[in-house]
C-alpha cells in the first residue's frame, strides 16, 4: 500500500509542487488532496513488471504513451494489468521483434490511475 | 551530473533490472555498460520542467508521449529544452485551454536522450 510519506519523499526528490508535497499544499489546488506525482505511479508501475513480465533479456522500452486518468493517492493499492497487443518481426534483424504491451495500472477498487502502452524489442532465444 | 550510485539507488527501488543496478550486471546486455532507468531520465527531467516552467497552477499531465533515443549514462549532465506547440482553448470550460508542450532532455554533448511530449490543462488568471 502507497503510504503518504512515499508520496512526498518522492515529490520532495523529483516533482516537488505543492499537491505531491502536502495535504496542506494540495488543498484548492486541481487536485484537492494530496496525490502522487504521475511519474511515482509510472516508477510504481515498472517495479511491478520487472518482477512479472518475464522477458529474458529484460524490458526496454523504446516509445511509450502514457496517461493518467486519475489521480494516485495516499491508501491506495496498485496492481498492473497487462497485454501483449503486437508482435511485430524485425525486417533487418531476424532474431529480433517489436513487442506492443498495453499496461493498466490499478487502484484496489479497479479504477485505472495509468494507462501505459510501450514498444520494446524482444530477442529470440539463442539456438543450440 | 548524475553519478552512478544515483542511478543504482533510483533502480534498485524502481527498476531493478541488471543494466540499471551494476557495471557488472549491464556487460553483455543491450546497453552493455550502466544506464540509468528510463523512468530515472523522465524523473530528473519533470524535476527541471518545475523548477522552469512558470504555470501558476502546477504542470499537471495528463496524455504524454515518451521515447529514449540514448541511454542516460553516470557522468552526464543533463538539461531540457522545452517549446509551446499548441494552445487550444476549452470549448466548455471558456477559462481553460490545453497546453502541449514538446521537452528535449539533452546531455552535454547535446544529445538527445528524451523526447516527451505532454498534453497539460492550463487556466487563465482570476480576473480581479
Amino acid at each position: 500500500m502507497l503510504d503518504a510519506e512515499q508520496i512526498k519523499r518522492f515529490a520532495a526528490e523529483f516533482d516537488p509542487q505543492p499537491f505531491h508535497l502536502s495535504e496542506e499544499g494540495a488543498t484548492g489546488t486541481l487536485f484537492n488532496s494530496l496525490a502522487a506525482s504521475g511519474w511515482h505511479t509510472a516508477a510504481l508501475t515498472m517495479r511491478m513488471l520487472v518482477e512479472s513480465v518475464p522477458l529474458a533479456d529484460g524490458l526496454i522500452g523504446t516509445d511509450l504513451q502514457l496517461s493518467w486518468p486519475k489521480p494516485t493517492r495516499p491508501g491506495m493499492t496498485l496492481r498492473v494489468f497487462s497485454e501483449i497487443v503486437g508482435i511485430v518481426p524485425s525486417r533487418s534483424k531476424p532474431h529480433m521483434a517489436m513487442v506492443t504491451m498495453r499496461n493498466e495500472t490499478r487502484d484496489q477498487d479497479g479504477e485505472v490511475v495509468q494507462n501505459f502502452t510501450v514498444k520494446m524489442p524482444v530477442f529470440n532465444r539463442p539456438t543450440a
